[in-house]
């Protein structure tokens, strides 16, 4: 851990520094292959699935059978927790339903916002080595929720052809019925442009590893839409003299076994709290079985001694982490603070982890500085706002010389003669 | 016009394509202006200026001298119609701010959403033919309303460096006193990497030509959040024997008038509707300023004949246009058949230059297609909403076996031990 005591705002810009996200290594590659599957469609996915994960299957769809299967497979517990953190996310995204509400602008104008679900969604799913079912009940209920008639998932599954049997559990159990085996940019790829069985859709969602991202960045400039740029998951956390160091440890430990390139940040109001959590990490690390990743990524981990209150928020808000963990009894008091992060956990009973799986809230978050400009993925993220409006006689009366005096002054006559027309023709009526 | 009349829905793909709007042909050229700006700052700004526009200034910042003389330059009548758009865009934008609802998920868990505004944003307005102030008004009232509280506007300026009064004054009545005289890619370099004078932005809103939307969606990959993509504005008009076939000329020219790209499709339920609509485009193109536009455009618009009122509202969902007008007196009736548009004007006595200037709807709405995924701008657009959870000892106690379960079914020990080592806590303490 690197420890920075009350630094000045000069050098804050080092201490908040992430790792360069480009891939501009790998954008060939991935460029490649969009091309490829956008004109070869499943011969090319195959091809990379062989070529990248040593994978060749005959039906890349998961099968009814399989879904029956997953359904002995997964424990009864594993059930139990799907169905809490199913209810708790369902019920806060529930409430981010809006109802039409008909505003009357000027007499006789009145305009109007209708949410109207995105038709086609596509959810990626990572493999790897952990089976993040989470992931799965993070996108597909909002997706399901919203009311997008087509949800397609795209899953990597191991050399054997399966996918992990929570995945499919969780899958079922929300509906979701078009789950596909493919990974990689190739996943992307398949999504943005269509395959044989499985249609383009309008928005891709979901975490994945460089190539993944970076197709959807390349897909993103195309136009299909994407839910966020993505980086590596990270955690900030606020520690004052109130925290419970073991927990401030245990909560930095739980984003650092994410990957050594995890970005774990701590900003504490004096030197001696830094040194309890020192001590409380030292004694966890000892007990975790990803102790390696662990470790290194808490060894590049950075903290801060900001006794200010002003100047900690200050620091967090330039950072914009993706959690935002305030370790304090007065976390109410200092939350009005916190202008830039993607979800903020208050005090010392609200670990990240809570967050990740169960209390309601979305865990797909904008990293990388991103919570400056972009929401996490919410009901909003499988929705479009269109607007309406609708001009009685008397309202297109009422707003003719505006409309009439600004398309001229823009020099646009027909966009004038649009509304003049119509005055003309209820004069004529008069 | 081209007439389709009752084409299979096979034909459909080729009567909704729309021209191609790759850039990749400027691509290069983009990528050099912005690594220019990004490293050279104001100096690269003022040499692309002189090259592609002529222009030299030694001030690039408009100067309270500027803003008081804008006052003197706009007439009354320009000024009292953009204070009533202003009001009906406020009240309109208003509308959509939200409140802070908790939710709690589970007894002890306590979770909400709050809306923060971004930062910093910049908003570019174009120049060129026509002096655009409307989409000033059209971004600056919902970046003031959501509380941006670092709004810089790029412009390009005429050869001796004026910029048009009326987007002065607009200004000026918004608040917003950051207007920097560039135009172009290297204006959109200038807002996403800052140059002397002027902070780099986190998001980027606003219409331009080739170089400016290249120069967008290449910052948008790095991370810059923009607003949409863009292509050339459109309209969609659906007509039946109710519409008025003047009406509905005048409004496909107000679209055909804003370049000879603009793209317009007309549905009508029957032939003798669009035979009326043809005679009257004749009549009123002869008197338009800009007719040498206007009729390139309708010469390559598209009129398609179905009677059957779901295969009309198929086809113009699958082309999901921009704006979309139903020229008819049944508007209420088949309005909810609308799925993809992003506004929509409904009736005879609304015009799309009713929502481009002053109903109180954004008249930035996704082009191209995107509408299939994207809402247009609203007060949406300048903010971010954060999540936040507040868990008590009785709430982390009755998540913490799902967290636990869920974590331990993906192999995040560390989640896992975050969740235990409250619950041993408050266990000890019993």
């Amino acid at each position: 851990m690197n420890i920075f005591s009350e630094p000045g705002i000069e050098d804050w810009p080092g201490i908040i520094s992430r790792p360069s996200a480009s891939n501009i290594d790998i954008e060939k590659t991935v460029t490649d292959i969009l091309s490829d599957v956008r004109v070869n469609g499943l011969s090319a996915v195959k091809k990379y699935g062989e070529l990248f994960d040593g994978v060749s299957l005959q039906d890349y769809f998961v099968t009814e059978d399989e879904f029956r299967e997953s359904k002995d497979l997964v424990s009864d517990d594993v059930k139990n927790a799907i169905d809490v953190a199913r209810k708790n996310i369902t019920l806060f995204h529930t409430a981010q339903q809006e109802s039409v509400v008909i505003i009357e602008t000027t007499r006789g104008v009145k305009c109007w916002r209708k949410t109207v679900p995105i038709e086609k969604v596509g959810l990626y799913v990572p493999g790897g080595t952990a089976p993040l079912f989470s992931t799965l009940l993070m996108l597909g209920i909002p997706a399901t929720l919203a009311g997008c008639s087509n949800i397609v998932v795209c899953t990597p599954c191991d050399k054997d052809g399966k996918i992990n049997p929570a995945i499919l559990y969780t899958a079922d159990v929300l509906g979701i019925r078009k789950i596909c085996k493919i990974g990689g940019a190739q996943a992307i790829a398949a999504m943005a442009y269509g395959i044989e069985g499985m249609p383009s859709v309008y928005k891709i969602f979901g975490p994945g590893n460089r190539f993944v991202t970076c197709a959807k960045q390349l897909v993103g400039k195309e136009g299909v839409a994407i839910d966020m740029p993505a980086g590596p998951s990270e955690v900030a956390i606020y520690a004052d003299e109130t925290c419970v160091p073991e927990f401030v440890a245990a909560d930095l430990l739980s984003q650092a076994e994410h990957g050594t390139d995890s970005q774990v940040l701590l900003v504490a109001s004096n030197i001696g709290i830094v040194e309890d959590i020192k001590r409380a990490l030292a004694v966890q690390l000892e007990q975790l079985p990803r102790k390696g990743i662990a470790s290194l990524a808490i060894k590049n981990s950075r903290a801060v001694i900001l006794q200010n209150v002003d100047a900690a928020f200050g620091l967090l808000n330039a950072y914009a982490p993706e959690h935002l963990i305030i370790a304090s009894l007065k976390s109410t008091d200092v939350v009005e603070r916190v202008i830039n992060a993607g979800s903020v956990f208050l005090g010392n009973f609200s670990p990240e982890s809570a967050g990740d799986y169960a209390s309601g809230t979305n865990h797909t978050l904008p990293t990388n500085g991103f919570s400056k400009a972009y929401s996490g993925v919410s009901l909003d993220s499988f929705v479009k706002k269109i607007t309406f409006q609708q001009l009685s006689e008397e309202g297109v009366q009422n707003i003719s010389g505006t409309v009439s005096v600004m398309a001229a002054a823009e020099g646009l006559d027909a966009h004038a003669n649009a509304i003049d027309i119509r005055i003309r023709y209820l004069n004529n009526k008069k």
